[in-house]
């Protein structure tokens, strides 16, 4: 499948749920298959955290599928040959969309630490303008992992005649307080990295690399489940050839250091204190007297919600707490618990079990 | 209780598990009650990571009681008024006893990042010459919590004619690789922070204390169960008057910065570091071809496990194994889950229940 990432720009402003608003954006996005001429065959994938607008096929040059690539394609789970997947780097990221490392429009300089606070209400706000520019006036289907899992959900509250299905995976319709906790220590070594500079830290030709790698260092463990990390490293010690530091002991840890060094290099700070913030932020409740119940009764999209065995970041009692809201709402939802061998991180990988609870979905015709 | 403590030094040289030596060594301890006549009432409590010799009553001049103070007393459940309770500060600590922010004999010099690596086994040793210059032939019980229950796991190993029972608390008999992952995550904070200067610090002036602070933050989460952080903090948003960063949004992220805060003024870098490569290191059954039942095979204490049911730092899993291994090893064993409403914390607090089981336990006779 050839890949071609193509950004497109959105000239009017747009007010975020902040209040503050940009004087126009642009999404880097790719789309895979074909839409069709009713423009009824559009599956929307939201990419979570870390992720972004590539996410299937191989780009020329590159040797790494996207991460949703062993679902997305010709004949696979959400298959190419009948819809027409869209995918998009959120606002806010550092991927090709307009973030802190791309040019304000107003300025003429840098976002850098200016950009404005984000949500996930204004990530579907833009996802819905990128619909209104295919043309597409109803989604078959929102679908996504852990924070995107979060953008479908809120695709039902918000837009609920714009979306037939929304598949909401390893996710939650709010986090936890642990979880909050846990984005706060990553913050917390971002903005203390010296290099920093309270955000400004291109403006000064500097990178925080430091807190940037050890805050992924953290977020890896959170992604992966005890017993995987117990069967894939144990506690085997490193080979002292190949260690990425004196002090190091044991494998696991030689294997955090180098990819917390690996994601330095390619993530940019301020937008992952964005995206945590967006991502501790969301509430869909909220404005319904924290009652889920109420918050989706207007929704009108079918639900998928599925959690993984073997996630403790985002563990089944939130996919549970989601069905049984929807539940009580009277919608239609199914939920299921997958078996998944990588933790939080199973929301990206192809199992039988996975792939036919989301195939069957997406397929189903009232 | 009036609290004193003492500093004991011990002049002759300590050969390390790692092969290296310190030319003696001081130890800051406290006792509480009396030793008697035939010196056989005798409890050792060894402290966890960032523990002390502080075990119980209240200093003077200042508020807080000791860390198990709610456990040890007269009355309580480690009943003062029968037994002769010994604490002291693990050496590589930062409480008085040798370490980094000590003298070194040889040098004349701060040790700082020179101490030498130590390890559990270290610890049992001089433990064992405390008892000695105690003239305490056997322990009654040796106690602890966490990396304090490894210690009183090793005293069963390392000195088996010399120790009756040992409470082995919220304990494991190897950490797994999670926790080793989030022990290195810890140590990168500390170790990156532009102030830790190798370990230098202190001849520099200068203290790693965001580093130390950050690597709180996330141990403090570890520390604690989900249920108990979202019962005291759960999503409530935190007073503008009060925050401690202005980026702080929930009250949960306050609470943590003010914790690490509090921390990073009282513990050193360096020792931080050694005490959690003892922890990652803390492995009896490696000299036993990895069989823990042949490696207590030799031991002739009677053990108490005990696990609780809101650890996921070290979960019941652990004690359980612990417990299958006595069994197979033919000791005598009891294991038991504790309900505990602090995580990992809770073999700090009393409960009814933990408290009779480990009251019974000390006072039991064969």
């Amino acid at each position: 499948m050839k890949v071609v990432s193509k950004k497109i720009a959105f000239k009017n402003s747009l007010v975020l749920q902040s209040g503050k608003s940009l004087a126009g954006f642009e999404l880097m996005t790719e789309t895979y298959g074909e839409l069709n001429q009713e423009k009824t065959n559009a599956v929307l994938v939201c990419h979570a955290f870390s992720g972004n607008h590539h996410a299937a096929g191989i780009k020329e040059g590159e040797k790494k599928p996207g991460w949703w690539d062993e679902l997305i394609g010709d004949g696979k789970t959400i298959d190419t040959k009948s819809y027409f997947v869209v995918s998009l780097n959120n606002i806010g990221g550092c991927h090709g969309s307009s973030g802190p490392i791309s040019i304000s429009p107003e300025s003429g300089q840098l976002f850098g630490a200016t950009f404005p606070e984000i949500s996930v209400s204004d990530w579907v706000e833009t996802q819905k303008l990128l619909a209104d520019h295919f043309g597409i006036k109803c989604w078959e289907m929102v679908a996504g992992g852990s924070l995107g899992g979060m953008q479908a959900l809120q695709w039902t509250i918000s837009y609920p005649e714009r979306i037939k299905k929304a598949a909401i995976i390893a996710a939650s319709s709010k986090i936890s307080t642990q979880n909050i906790a846990l984005n706060e220590v990553a913050r917390e070594m971002i903005k203390k990295d010296e290099s920093f500079h309270n955000g400004d830290y291109l403006a000064k030709g500097e990178l925080p690399s430091k807190g940037l790698k050890a805050a992924r260092m953290l977020g890896h463990i959170t992604y992966l489940s005890e017993s995987n990390m117990s069967k894939r490293f144990g506690r085997r010690l490193q080979d002292p050839q190949t260690k990425m530091d004196a002090d190091i002991n044991y494998e696991v840890e030689n294997y955090l250091q180098y990819k917390g060094e690996q994601f330095a290099k390619t993530f940019d700070a301020n937008s992952y204190i964005l995206m945590t913030k967006a991502m501790d932020g969301f509430d869909p409740a909220k404005d319904f007297d924290h009652n889920l119940v109420e918050c989706l009764k207007s929704t009108q999209a079918k639900l998928l919600i599925a959690s993984f065995d073997s996630d403790w970041l985002f563990p089944k009692e939130y996919g549970l707490d989601m069905q049984m809201s929807a539940i009580r709402a009277g919608i239609d939802s199914t939920y299921i618990e997958l078996d998944g061998d990588y933790g939080h991180d199973s929301f990206l990988f192809y199992s039988n079990q996975y792939s036919a609870a989301l195939k069957n979905f997406l397929n189903s015709n009232e």
